[in-house]
């Protein structure tokens, strides 16, 4: 597949063994010009060493290259993960003459285990120098796990008469949920923004795409997001606020957001694609939380893929959310079939479940009827797969 | 089969047709004298409206009789749902000649069905006229939904010399979470014992058993423990604290574990029973949330079902519990087997593996080596057994 891609972006792939052999499962991205960066990382306490790395790298603002595998997570290895980790910048860096605090490094795979440099030592050198023969597509390939598809988002703006692109590539599957997921994902864009506007609009694009998205609630210890805007459209740079900022924006939540319904979508083991807005509640906070509590019981999520319209179920997860609620005003709605009104049977479960038979994307409505605020969680089914693919990762 | 069952109280079952034909779906437990009630309901905001009738019957901390069902759980049924729990209160205690207020009423099944009332009118008079046929177990058996076996549990102690009996039986399967589950429990004594120390007694034993329990952290409408105690074993009534309250307390906790591990054993699709130990945290509520945390973990279950010594997904569960913690100090074991020390892998990975796959019984502790609290917490594997009997429960 080609895309489109934003000017001054190269790409490579490898095989560096770290997962099973056919495998890609080292990638390198590098913008022939200084970018400036904005980041995202896991609010999970336990932070891969990659993570602590680029928490450090990102206070500069501005990175060349990112240096990724999959197969391996570093995370939980002390130490010695951290040395790896600083040691993959700084080959990467020594090989296309950059300094290494200008190489973001990102890792996803199993937790625990000790990285084996050796074979990633081996594969860099090649790596670098393939750069002009990959495409965005085979990195996006290259970072999947349990993923089953490749998972890009492309688009082409005008600013100032001038036509630049955004580029973003992602990957999940597994442990996703709440404040990112095990979700790596690299934006990439030739528009001229300065670090203020890039920050923001990360941000609220990320609040409604992959800080919505649930699949077992598991929060991972790797995720993250990094936004490298290299100026190469050579629009004057997009300041915070503004109709050019706008535009830049609504284009960067629509990315984030199509990757964030691919993740879902791609769910592991899942059949069904949810959406669940609470309405009408006290406040954003309770609206979200209510939603994500929803989302995450394993109840609701097996009801669903059941074809079930147990609104009982979902009843049950609103009273343990800790949210403002009134059980005799809740009105639930599938598909927009009102199953429960006020609390109470409306009788029409059979149409409902129907309904939710034929399609493989549920809309879930609970309205409170207590306030006027709402929030929006994107989340799957839980499934036989799911339990499969999570019994067997990692034999 | 038989079991002591303390002096005075009386059991009896019927058919009224609310499950599948052929099943008991009713049960009645009669105290021959007034007995001293102690109670403890979910802490969900949803509560059944047989739970919000027992808590106005609590208030008085006496009673005479508990009428149950199975196969509808009476929640979200609205004003109508707590006429339908007070109307069975009403038959029974006229049946039996009581005052409505001394009989609690309990039900367990689907949310947000109305009651069949007419079934249930028809077949409480034919219940209360076969009070001397029928046995605890047969209570035990009348009020299991997904349960595979029912659950008794019952003990014989001496107070004064006296012989008296503590006997109690319970249901569970699925939304088993913190704060008690989808879960009765009656507990039934000829002990004489005063209110305060029953009510002592009774938070102590559901605080390391019932709510130490996990199954899918999904928390009911209509969890309740009651608690009787007619005191016809004549001894002079227990007061709190003192050898006799501790030997009763002993005895009431015992008998809560004993239940709550059979809830566990029995949980949806379940293949493995295990025991978190949370040691050396900062205090005790982070040890219980930490327990908890990797207990509720989907990824943490499925890996216990596949035999998957993943210490790494218990590092991350422990990364969102938000509790103190220090990555390099954690040690993490299953079965005795270290397989993370200081937050490093010990390499005995394939040890662990293989003493989980010999044992339906896994320990897994994990020492945060920072104080001196700790926390237990009991839960079972996430199978592909759980997914089938939850997305067909209703259907």
């Amino acid at each position: 597949m080609t895309y489109n891609t934003p000017q001054g972006f190269s790409f490579a792939v490898a095989e560096a063994a770290i997962k099973k052999p056919g495998r890609k499962d080292l990638a390198l991205i590098t913008s022939e010009k200084e970018a400036i960066v904005s980041a995202l990382f896991t609010t999970n306490a336990i932070k891969a060493a990659p993570v602590l790395v680029d928490i450090k790298r990102a206070r500069s603002g501005i990175g060349r290259a990112i240096i990724v595998n999959s197969g391996n997570a570093n995370a939980c290895t002390g130490p010695q993960g951290l040395r790896d980790a600083e040691e993959m910048a700084a080959l990467v860096a020594n090989a296309l003459g950059l300094r290494p605090s200008e190489v973001y490094v990102c890792s996803t795979g199993v937790i625990g285990a000790p990285m084996p440099m050796d074979r990633i030592r081996a594969a860099i050198k090649p790596l670098v120098l393939s750069l002009t023969n990959g495409t965005l597509h085979n990195v996006a390939e290259a970072i999947m796990t349990t993923d089953t598809f490749a998972k890009v988002s492309t688009r082409v703006i005008e600013i100032e008469g001038k036509k630049a692109t955004i580029s973003a590539i992602a990957k999940g599957a597994g442990m996703i949920c709440p404040n990112m997921a095990t979700m790596l994902c690299f934006i990439l864009t030739d528009i001229a923004v300065t670090k203020k506007a890039l920050d923001r609009a990360l941000k609220d694009a990320v609040q409604c795409s992959f800080n919505s998205i649930t699949i077992d609630g598991d929060m991972s210890t790797n995720d993250t997001v990094l936004a490298f805007a290299n100026g190469m459209a050579q629009n004057r740079p997009i300041e915070y606020r503004g109709k050019d900022y706008e535009t830049f924006c609504n284009c960067l939540s629509e990315i984030c957001l199509e990757l964030a319904k691919m993740i879902v979508k791609d769910g592991e083991g899942a059949t069904k694609f949810i959406t669940i807005d609470v309405i009408n509640a006290k406040d954003n906070s309770d609206a979200k939380m209510a939603a994500y509590c929803i989302a995450n019981s394993m109840l609701v999520k097996t009801a669903l893929y059941g074809n079930d319209a147990n609104w009982g179920r979902i009843m049950a997860a609103l009273g343990y959310a800790g949210v403002s609620l009134k059980a005799d005003r809740v009105d639930i709605s599938i598909n927009g079939i009102e199953i429960a009104h006020h609390g109470l049977t409306t009788g029409r479960d059979a149409e409902a479940q129907h309904s939710m038979a034929g399609s493989s994307d549920i809309h879930l409505m609970v309205d409170l009827n207590l306030g006027r605020a709402k929030g929006r969680v994107f989340t799957c089914d839980l499934t036989e797969g799911y339990v499969k693919v999570n019994a067997e990762y990692r034999t």
